[in-house]
């Protein structure tokens, strides 16, 4: 069995080597290849060392490869992983920074900001899917790479590949919170969650099958327990808010439920400290300096306190799912197929799906509880005009995709930020006529 | 044919009556009464004394009368048509003053106030046709009760009358302006719309049906024409905006795609003369002060600078329409049926309908174009919980329905807001327990 | 203006001259062209001469021409009308003879025999839709080629041009019975259809904008009163359908719901005198006789008892409506677009629309009335298989199509009945490999 | 924990008997009450008495009790089983006799004979039900009474009592073929079952995760294999409707697709031996002589040759995996949810669930393959009015619900073969005015 990662030089690299490692008994990975970008050749280098050092150390007999030749590296490949980041964290700095500096929320999944990532990432996703389907035509992309699930609404809806699964680190740090709070086994903790990346809602807290969404919502209420991933802190929920929604929203929720407070909050970060782009520069600057020592042979402790934590581990028991045909519950980005009714069947939702060697089948949840019918649908229609843009690269349709953003939405700041960001990233956007 | 205006006597009623004298060969209209409540009598009575000297001026043989008495008004009606303000000016008051006081957009049908204005309308109105379905059965209810949309939706999906028909001006309004654009006979202008009240769009102009929108967005882009009622003046759209959208938008869409500007521009409205209601409350009492005037005898030009022009004009049209099965297309509010795929059956839209004597029957328009399809749906599910909150007169439900709205939506403001005007409001909410 | 009439070569067409000489006035059409392949040179040089003495006849200032030269006459066409019989009457009597011989439903518009029809018909009007897209891109192609509900959905989903109507004059025939019925003139009474071509219901009979039904289906009930076409005879339903069903069914209603006794009344008809295909040609060749003779100068009335009298009339209708925007009702096949809620938005559907310049509008009819909801679903489905299968020439989409038909259904029969008609009519079946 | 059987005094009682016993370790059950009416007061001491036997000669600690009191038994209740017969095989033998003797299909769950079972048995399950919602609120109906599909329907839609399944042995028994032809141990494969009760189609075999469906449609055309439940003999499937379909058709499809064979064949076996109930008879007779033996405490081998063998153990599986919120597939009736995008949310389904605590989540299946659109959407349309007239007692409904269904079709047929049931089962159908 191969698995190849997309994007091997990243600085989470290790935590997925260490995922494949400790499950080798029941996931026997034979190769594993990692690609990067001429740009990344460095870092490559680097974490390859490690990953080499960490293979070694765990004495298991998986055979390591890294290459800037990613043709040649799907060859005979079971899984492909990506994590990529086009343009790097600079990139990230200017979707961050922009909006800001027009008085938005600058992030690099939501708003503008996200809208970016996606403009520029899909392209080259939808290239990477047509050499996979050419290849390795078996292989399932494992796409962590955000915005998770716009993405792997593009690449199901509009690339030739149709084994994409998206993963994204939220549901499963929230189930761990959860679990925290009922003082429960997290294995014996299950979240029916509704919605879509990143948009996802918990509707129950099931511990063997009995639903306790009212304790943690008690819990939360009286000691403002937050479920948050590293970079990203919500600033508490309010009880009316978590009585009447009575449901689990997700840290991301802030920027729409607590636009204002928020909003006011990143700004002083911003002029505080810069964007979080520029601080993570500093961290994986960190990082990389400690992955350069030969004497390190395991996952360094400092990366779990990097956002993305927790990503590959879901990566890495995903890929054994679909391996041993396990028919588990995981919660993962993939086409809705009815799951949800009020939206389309070729829609990508975040939903519990069984897990099969054939990929994942979405659990049907039936309609949208009203008091999130509104926004869902909303996020949805916004999604699907945001991937429309970054295939036509038309100004138009990227301008819509504005507006229809609930984080902009003004006619005109939407214009200037819109013009603003495409000058910024021209060199990431050749689908652009600019 | 009997016509019964509920809320007779509203500054609003010569109007109505103009309309009624004017068709009176195409509608012969053989009995008008005008009810009221006892806090309304005097302007009933004013009212009536000059409607009255206008029938008679107009030398048709139309017999009038008012009365408090609504369930004996109503016998033998064929046309009962509603234009009360539940609570008054006063309340409008409020509905404008208490959001706007806190930063947000107060507005007698948007946002926060529009929802208060539907919680304290939609149970009288249910009670109205409980009336019209036991004492005049066959009568069809001409509702320009504002919020206009979402009280006929009520109406129509929860009261036991199925001949409801909502009516706005909005629709009018804009087909008036397009043909003067155009320098067409209104006559021969028709609007295709998709939505609904108060956030209808325009998708073409058709003149002899052939689509003129380019030369109308052509209009706007050059000229800043703008398609606004009396109390609503758009501030212009930008050129980026109407080619993207490439449909008309209404003036009330600046609350949305305009919000800061438009908030700044209230606020300081709302600072220099305080809220529009008191400004409308001085123009009604020299208006009343007019009609009293016995010498008076037609419909008082002054009426034409309010802000509901054209409402009853619209109305006295839709009635003769149905009377004689013309057959026309209006652009009326009624249920969806399939008209717009992506809405539930049973929502109520704002769509052009072929006119018969068993009602409209809506034209269809197919999928929602996806520029406005993340808005309309979001809308459409806010004020479903809107209706659902007036009813239940639930605490939770209706802070839902301010969570949802997009003028609100901030989880914290939403309760200080609701909470002041459920207080404000209490008496005319007798399904809250307040 | 031009009109062009592929399959100009047929005994009906004297009726649509005739229809186009009546509307001069209203629809003034300066030049027709009529056209036909080599085989049917001989009928279109006598039907062409005919044409050429009516219009000379009444004086109107039309030019006509004819000729086998598709692509030259379609040049500068406004309209195009289709009524062609790809393999001809010959085909036709196979259509009938083949099911009937194996004890099942032959007729050529339902069954195996429609199905066939189908299979023929459809590759040869793509390839006309292709010409017309290319040579004369506004046109209307106003298809009333049989099976014509088939056919439509077949042009409309794909072909290239997407100005296709398709007309029967089923509804135009039950509209008249009805208005024999309540002895009113025709133009005041609207039946609302639901359904689709040759599977179409009446559920409303308005006269003047009020419902007649009950009153229809008493006359049906007490006098046996049939709405048929020649060449269909109902034999008379039931009180208790016609109560139950409260619907109008149409003629070809009882292939399916009287199917022991039709097949027994048709199998008697088919050892006595024939297939039907056999005494049309007789019919035929006795106009063409008449056609012939040089003093004929108008549609003689002969043509009046051929079953599809009046197709043309209601072709005429809607030229002239689209070339007025009239903004009347008619009843056509066009795409659903939402009117049945019930169907997809791509199905084509028989329906009330209104006629503008830019083609039907259809009004909302809703959801199905559960007594027709099996088999109005049915049928489209089956419809949809049997247009699948005309295009992909697969074996097995035929096979589906004829096990999904529920006048064949048996999954031995239909093989042996395949494989007959596909050898007989294999010289007109490019598109399957035989 | 308590299980009540109502109809415990069925033949098939000591099947489940038997199946509760061997699951005692993972499903340990307290109590069992068996539930008859006065009717069945005599079978019921006898099936009492052997299940008495089986339970002491196991020798497990489950209380038995067995009682004519409905109402006391539920109390307590945590499984209530429904295998009812409303009239007994007197009853069923009328329903297959009539239809027969009018040449259409009589059979006990399909066409006239299967409505007029639900018409008998909806009403006395909704009454359940009632007590059911009433007594023990948090129990589970497991309904295995026929037509198990309509049933569960019917209780689902108009029951106040909302915990129901719906179980039949057709999935169970050809996954049990499936995995014999396969030499697989079944446990190891899954089908995907894709429709409803009795009319549920294969379209995929997993045996462990991989698709080995086209072996399976191999193995049926080489060698006729046939997936027949002991009362419902398959005379085998052409290899080319096997092909085309490429699915897995269950026995009851040869009354539809193979009609006329059938026919004839139920006919001769009809003429030749009564209806199957009268055989039935005399095998439940045999076989209550041997429950009377009071020697004998085990279940007799004799049951396994009864129609419905393996029904009892799928719904003590069920049962089990409820209790123990097992999270694995199993094919149940329940609420579509979207499941199948094609059909109603709240339609009735077979298709494969994960069974929790909270009952059985149906997996996604997407929208309907087309070779099975057209039948599944009619036959769920018939369904929907069965169940109507079932409630209503009207007789127009129940003519509709026979003029819908594609057994009977013909509108005259209904007519009498309607009158000649009602009139042979009145005593059972109180709903009807008779």
């Amino acid at each position: 069995m191969k698995v190849v990662i997309i994007g091997g030089g990243s600085s989470y690299t290790p935590e997925i080597i260490e995922g494949l490692i400790l499950r080798q008994d029941e996931f026997p990975v034979d190769f594993i290849t990692l690609v990067d970008i001429e740009s990344g050749k460095e870092k490559l280098e680097i974490v390859g060392q490690l990953a080499k050092r960490m293979i070694e150390k765990a004495g298991v007999s998986i055979e390591l490869s890294w290459t800037l030749d990613r043709r040649e590296a799907l060859d005979g490949a079971d899984f492909v992983s990506t994590q990529i980041r086009v343009g790097g964290l600079k990139a990230r700095e200017k979707d961050e920074r922009i909006p800001l500096s027009h008085g938005l929320i600058g992030q690099e999944t939501n708003g503008a900001g996200g809208i970016f990532k996606a403009f520029r990432t899909i392209p080259v996703l939808l290239d990477l899917a047509k050499d996979v389907s050419e290849i390795c035509p078996d292989a399932w992309i494992i796409n962590f790479t955000n915005p998770a699930g716009i993405v792997t609404e593009a690449l199901l809806k509009h690339g030739v590949h149709k084994r994409v699964i998206g993963v994204c680190n939220i549901p499963y740090n929230m189930t761990q919170s959860a679990a925290e709070i009922l003082k429960e086994d997290p294995n014996n903790v299950r979240i029916e969650f509704i919605g879509m990346n990143h948009f996802v809602f918990g509707s129950k807290v099931l511990v063997n099958g009995e639903d306790k969404l009212s304790k943690i919502i008690e819990a939360l209420v009286n000691q403002s327990v937050d479920f948050s991933p590293a970079n990203i802190v919500s600033s508490g929920w309010s009880e009316t808010f978590l009585r009447a929604m009575n449901m689990l929203p997700n840290p991301y929720h802030q920027y729409y439920y607590q636009n204002e407070s928020t909003l006011k909050k990143d700004l002083k970060a911003y002029q505080d400290n810069g964007t979080r782009a520029e601080q993570v520069q500093v961290i994986e600057e960190e990082l990389f300096n400690e992955y350069k020592n030969p004497q390190l042979d395991i996952k360094p402790e400092a990366l779990e306190k990097r956002g993305g934590a927790y990503y590959s581990d879901v990566a890495c028991s995903l890929m054994s799912s679909i391996y041993n045909n396990s028919q588990n519950i995981m919660t993962v980005n993939t086409l809705n197929n009815g799951a949800i009714v009020d939206l389309a069947e070729d829609s990508v939702i975040e939903v519990n799906c069984l897990i099969t060697k054939e990929g994942p089948v979405p659990l049907t949840v039936g309609r949208l509880p009203q008091q999130i019918k509104a926004d869902i649908l909303m996020m949805k229609a916004f999604e699907e005009q945001a991937i429309k843009a970054s295939i036509s690269g038309d100004y138009r349709d990227a301008y819509l995709a504005f507006v229809m953003n609930p984080l902009i939405k003004d006619e005109k700041k939407a214009k200037v930020i819109l013009d603003e960001l495409l000058n910024a990233h021209k060199e990431y956007l050749p689908q652009f006529d600019l």
